[in-house]
This record gives C-alpha cells, structure tokens and sequence, in this order.
C-alpha cells in the first residue's frame, strides 16, 4: 500500500529532516501583498475577486523559475482534496471555509504556494523542513521580487504594505516555525515558555491553530505583529527565541536521559510497541505515539528507526491524507484500521 | 542472560504443552496420606515430626524407579528458595511457612513431589503439562503404591484413608486443573460459571490461592469432596467438568473471532508490541499481557510465536523464579527491569 504512495505526494518539508530536525519540524515565512486599487477580500464584489485572480494568474504565468503548477480553483476539489491542502501546509484552514473566489498556487516541490483572496489578495508563502528560517525567507522573497514586476501591490511610503487585518501591515510578513516539544512537555514547562514568550512578541500554539490542545507535543511559534521592524529584524527576533527554545528542549531531554533513561525508554520503547502492532488506531493515539518515538529515535534510544520514516507518519497518519492516500472516504473504524496498517508497514519494514 | 538458564531449571509441565495447552496449562493430582500411629503434624511433637521425616526418607531412599533427587529440608532453604518451589507447584503455599520439620522429595524431572509433614504427613503430587490427569493420577498412584510397600499407612476400611481435614478422608484426593480463560474473562462469564461449578461439587479459585484476583485469566478448579467416591470417579468427574469449560471457552473464543477480529487482534497486538520493548514491567503486568499473548498464539493471531515461550515466560516472570535466576534478591524495581529484559529477550529471539 505504501508503494502506492507517489514519492512527490509528500511535500519537500516532510522528507527532509533539515537543521535541528530533532526540535524544528519544519519553517515557515509568509508576506501579505494586496493589489492597488482592488478592496480588500473581505469586501470586494465577486467580479473584483475574478479580476485579482486573473492578475494574479497572469503574473504566475509569466515564469518558468518557480516550476509552478497550473493554479488551483478551490471551488473545484472535493472536501477532502482542501483538507490535504491544509495538512499539506499549502493553505491555511480559514482558506479553505469559503471556497468561491479562491485560487491556489504551488510550485513543484510544494515548497511555495500563493493564497489568492485569502485575508489579503495574495499571501505568498515559503516552507521548508527543519530550522531554516533565511532559506524560507530568501524563497518567498524571490517570488514576492518576481510577482511584484507585474503586479502592482498596494504600498504606502509610512506603513509599508498594506493589509486587511492591521496586525500585518508593515512588511506583511509572519514568520512561523513548528516545533516538536515532547521534554519541555513532560517536565510540564509548557505553559510557562508560553507565557514568557507572549510577553517578548511571539504567539505559540498548539498544532491546527489557536486555542487547540497540542496534538503530539507540535508547537508552531510566529511573530505577533509585523510593522516597524524590516523582514530580516522580524526573522533574526523569531530565530533567537527559536534557538533559545531549542536549547532549552534539548537540556531537558539530556537531563531526561541522565535523570530517568530507564523510564524514558520504557515509555518510548512502549509507545513504539503498540504503533508496530496495534491494528486499530485513531489521529489522536497515531500523534501522541509517533512524538514518543521521535523523541526516541533523535535521543538514539530506538536507532533502527529511520527518522523520515517518523515524519512521514505524522504527515500521512492524518485523516485527509489517508483518504487522498486510498483515493475515498472511509468511516472513522476504516480510517482507525488503515492508520494502523501504514503506520505497521512502514515500522517494520527495513 | 537466558542462555544461563538451564533447561532442567523448568520444570517438565511448564515446558510441554500436552493436550488442550490452549485451554489447560496443567493437571495435577495429589494424595493424602498419614502413618498409623502417628498424630497428624499439627498435633505432634517434635520427635514425632522427625520419626516421619526419617520413616518417609527410609521409604523413598529403597527406589531408584522415581529418579528421586535427595530430599530438601525446608529449613536449609533460604525464603527464596522456598517460593520457588512453590511457583514450581511442587509445594502448597502453607508447607513453606513453617518450614522447621518440613521435608520435600522430589524427581528430577519435577513431575512427583511428597510434601513431608504438611497438613498430612504425606502429600503425594503429581503433576503433567496440559489435560492430563489420568497420566497425573496413574503417576502419583504408582508412587503411593510404591511407598505403601515400606509405609504402614492410617487406612479404615470404611472411610478409607484417614487425613487431618475431613474434607481429604476417603480417597485422600485432590485432583486439579490450571485453566487459562481469557475468552470468558471476556465476555464476562467467570462469575457464572464460578457459581455453577461449586453447585456440582467443584472449587474454582484464581492463581494464588483462594479469594486471590485471577491473575492472567488463570483458575484453579478442583473436587471438594474425597468421601464417598473412587479415585477414578472423582478424577473423571473433574475431567468431565474440565471438557465442558474447554468446549465453553473455545466456544466463546471462535465466536470472538467471528464477530469482532479486528478488536481482537488489536488488543492482542498491542500487548505484544509492549511485551517486545518494555523496559519495566511488573509481575500483574506481564501476566495481563501474556494472558493476551497466549491467547494470541493459540488463535493462530500471532503465529510467530512458539507456545512454549510463552508457557516459559509466565513461570520465569514470578519474582522468586527472576531472583533464582539471577541468584540473588532484587528490589521491585530492578526486577521490573530484568523482568522486562527477560521477556524481551525471549519473544524477540529467533
């Protein structure tokens, strides 16, 4: 069944560990850009919302650097085929309610995509595997160069670019990077870096937005506000807090081994036991598991794990995947059997 | 580590399965006997117990038939030692708690045992791997026959042979059977069946002795009454009994199988999963798991597994069995630890 799983299917930024894969899962840079002349989304007309996108698609078409894909009419996928666009990190889940007017733009490796009439015209976003926040930033900031000699983006001398939510007015930019915390998290410091990290301008939250509980110990940090600092000032503050958060996750893990190894590869080691033989399991346990053994195959603690094989579980563990995976809906028991099954196969095969 | 243990250290109905090892772990008969003019041991004085002690070891010392190994003074064994021969079951629980003039005889196959002085000044045992118990019963007669040449036994012609506790007058037998009933654990049927067997004349009790928890699904079941029954009726209704909760649970089984597989074969998986890579586990645990395992085995669920690992693995796993293993005693938690290194060990060699 895996072998049916087309090796391009898997987005650049789950098969490729990158820097400090053992904390950093992936990073993420997104620029907010508005066309002159055009109001904003939320209060456009439905021919103003057809004209951006065909300027937008326009502009896209004239490259060939970026190997982008032929644009994608939301309107025109299955429920499911948005949903894998999210887990896929191509789209934001607020894209995806309200299908009408919007268009999607990807590039090959599905390493940039262009929301077009998200919040803001278009969002151009750059994502890559573990701690890189500069190469993120350098590929969204090519294609922004790129699409900006033929757009003409809605700038303003004093406040930079402007955006529909007052939050990203400046250089339009949210940098953002998902973390894996599995030590913080059994030492039950969570909250506190939650809080101290409010207090220096960073939103954290838990995987699948604000407000959820945290699926398997992922944290995604970003900057709060974007007006004032230029793009590398708002990266360089993300990037050091970034580290300092990598520090600290890896000191409790080490301390973890020194303090508790016994305990800690028992846990590991049972969470890994069940994954490679369970036959029913839902998102949740898959999630809470898969972070258990992550944490075991950075530590060295189960070094017969290839580590991708592990991000590649998460990523295809999730329920839209695995319905684009088997090509149809299934019920929640099939869905729990099939989870079961690739995570199995994928386990323990050598 | 398992290599260090010497295959005569199981004892033989550990290491065969016999007949019905799905159901039955094993069968065991055991005789009451007491010498004419004696008082019972909890009525005589020391010289007296002693007069037995040597009577009895005169007796045994006249055949080399049995391959008898020299007889055990309970008093010379550390409290270790002691346990260990009672997870053997070649003594009762309440034969090691006052070990003063306690003698044990056993062969070397660990298949006849003689309590010397425990309720009786006899109890001779035999006991087989699997539904055995007219091997069981030809075994422990043929010793009592033997030892009937050289002993002057408490016989009445009308009430038979004499015992301390009225309920083992008569025939002086106890014939009893180690069922593994994970499928009507189940379903919930335990207590039904409990209260059906004790109307016709049967006691059933969980691993351990009376009033005890089953542990791993394992139960006891016994005659109560000896009085007033041959040696073969009593044995034969026991069998008879023992063939109805065999057909019962392989009843309920296939029918677990039919109707819920995938749940079945989940759970089962999973215990096995957290048997392979545990790193602490207690006794009440790996029972539990094993109890899954071994069902696992026998359904054919697992079909990796040997059987006889796992008949191994539910005997190495008692704390006396690990510390004489190891050859000294261990705290709880570095017994969790071995425990678990042992079972690892074991169901993940080849």
């Amino acid at each position: 069944m895996n072998a049916g799983i087309p090796k391009d299917f898997l987005p650049e930024w789950v098969r490729s560990e990158g820097e400090a894969g053992d904390v950093v899962i992936s990073s993420r840079i997104r620029l907010a850009r508005n066309l002159k002349g055009f109001p904003f989304p939320g209060h456009a007309g439905k021919d103003q919302l057809e004209q951006v996108v065909k300027r937008v698609s326009e502009a896209v078409g004239r490259t060939g650097t970026f190997a982008f894909l032929p644009p994608i009419r939301l309107a025109d996928l299955t429920p499911n085929q948005r949903l894998v666009l999210v887990e896929k990190h191509l789209c934001s889940p607020q894209f995806i309610e309200n299908p009408a007017y919007q268009l999607l733009i990807i590039n090959e490796a599905q390493t940039v995509s262009i929301m077009v009439n998200e919040e803001d015209h278009l969002r151009i976003q750059a994502i890559r595997g573990g701690f890189a926040l500069d190469d993120a930033l350098k590929l969204a900031n090519d294609v922004d160069d790129f699409l900006e000699e033929y757009l003409d983006y809605w700038y303003d001398e004093r406040r930079g670019y402007l955006t529909s939510c007052p939050t990203n007015v400046g250089t339009g930019l949210r940098a953002s990077v998902m973390l894996h915390l599995p030590g913080l998290a059994m030492v039950d410091q969570i909250k506190q870096m939650l809080t101290a990290l409010t207090h220096v301008g960073i939103n954290i939250r838990g995987l699948y937005g604000e407000g959820t509980e945290s699926l398997g110990n992922m944290y995604q940090i970003s900057n709060q506000v974007t007006l004032g600092h230029s793009e590398e000032e708002l990266t360089n503050n993300l990037k050091g807090v970034c580290k300092q958060i990598i520090e600290q996750e890896r000191n409790v893990r080490a301390n973890l081994l020194k303090e508790s190894r016994l305990q800690l590869e028992d846990r590991i080691g049972r969470s890994y036991g069940v994954l490679t033989q369970a036959r029913l399991m839902t998102t949740q346990e898959a999630l809470k598991l898969l972070s258990d053994v992550k944490l075991g195959a950075d530590l060295g603690i189960i070094p017969e794990i290839q580590k991708v094989k592990i991000r590649e579980l998460l990523f295809l563990t999730r329920t839209s995947i695995l319905q684009k995976v088997f090509g149809r809906e299934m019920s929640p028991a099939e869905r729990d059997y099939h989870r079961a099954m690739i995570i199995k196969e994928k386990l323990n095969a050598k």
